[in-house]
């Protein structure tokens, strides 16, 4: 796309030189959770986010904790990185945050990266729309649950999932569960979206823990506890359960 | 389908009869590996295999020591025991080994559970074809690396994958993964098939160890030691590299 060709559409033509705020660029890896479970990966991980979970293991990116280490970045440069990074051994990358689905200028990341052959993947709440979501080849809404202290705007979440399912998009559902009554809110979201391929994850409540030898057992016996209520769930039958892998290998460090 | 319509069709009655031999039929679980870890489903574990891998994790299926344990069950037998184990909760049921690729007689269970309304997931190394094939919903072919001490068939791989691919089934290929030749296996199977859904999982050397405590961080060093080859390798691109997650919870006990 020529920018001379953009004529007097300032809207398009400010998203695609809008600089991109990137707060870590790493991998490959794999990704570690949901329907791309075990995917070589490589990952971008923008800044901000229009939510506060209280439990969020990526507080840094909206919190102003890390505010110094943004990076306003164009996308030849993250694809750049991504390249000095995976060199010719990547051919997939993940857009997590924060919310990406706030950065209307990441359609020109996509675009490129689909120039260069690669698969890209979203990670997002639901919370808003962008248009590129259309190119996305695997995208991943993570509604949140009671705990996180957020209300979900279900308007929203419908009108989002109806332009995917409108797209035939590859896409799933995914709610972090840590209590009781995050349970039945994804039960919830299970209900209403019937034909979304559905997954429920074991939330991680102890981001504070460096010990690994500590932090595993605990997290195994999450898993086992979400594992027993949705299997004794007869309402819950077309159903994932799967923690969060990297958590178990790398424990909580940054960038894996 | 009415026997009475086969006439002479000898074959298809007698597949249609001929019981099949069981030797677990347990869950609702989740799957623990592949495309399709996370998935609450059933398993029926069939006896016999037309291979002796010397790190099978279920060779009772073939080594003898459950001969007493096979049971010979219809398909509406089979029906009516998932039914008694999973109630209305549940809607997938896979069909493991031994190798059930060796049963022409599944036809008829796998039209039942469809009638049903179940899917059903099938897990297999790809050694023999059956025309039911073509009706498994989620498709494993397993082929075996060196360490096992097994050929493969790749004449008869060449051709099972192809009728696949013709069939548009959703199938995948996933390579167990000991050592490095196996994982040079991995690379040979990966570029002879690179449209197919490719996974490698790090093989469980420890298959006699009782102790949680001491298999799990053994089964988080093999894994770690596999991504970072995997990571590492430019031709392995487009690849999962997923653990066996039932393992990390339950450990080598059976019927899980």
């Amino acid at each position: 796309m020529s920018m001379a060709n953009l004529g007097g559409n300032t809207v398009l033509a400010n998203s695609a030189v809008r600089p991109i705020p990137v707060l870590e660029i790493f991998g490959p890896t794999v990704q570690g959770e949901g329907m791309l479970a075990g995917r070589k990966t490589m990952f971008v991980r923008t800044a901000g986010c229009d939510y506060r979970c209280s439990w969020c293991d990526s507080a840094f990116t909206w919190d102003g904790s890390a505010k110094d280490d943004i990076r306003l970045m164009s996308a030849g440069e993250i694809i750049a990185a991504l390249d000095q990074l995976g060199g010719s051994g990547y051919d997939h990358v993940t857009l997590s945050g924060g919310n990406p689905a706030l950065l209307p200028q990441l359609q020109a990341l996509i675009s490129q990266l689909h120039d260069a052959g690669k698969k890209v993947a979203l990670e997002t709440q639901g919370s808003r729309w962008q248009d590129w979501f259309k190119q996305i080849d695997h995208l991943t809404l993570s509604p949140k649950p009671p705990s996180s202290g957020m209300e979900t705007d279900w308007q929203q979440l419908d009108e989002i999932i109806n332009r995917l399912l409108q797209n035939k998009s590859q896409f799933c559902l995914k709610v972090v569960v840590f209590d009781e009554q995050d349970l039945y809110y994804a039960k919830q979201v299970h209900a209403r979206y019937p034909q979304v391929l559905f997954y429920v994850q074991p939330g991680n409540d102890q981001l504070a823990e460096q010990e690994q030898e500590r932090l595993l057992p605990h997290l195994l016996a999450r898993y086992q506890w979400l594992i027993e209520q949705v299997m004794a769930d007869k309402e819950l039958t077309s159903v994932f359960v799967l923690p969060q892998v990297h958590t178990w290998v790398w424990g909580n460090k940054k960038g894996f």
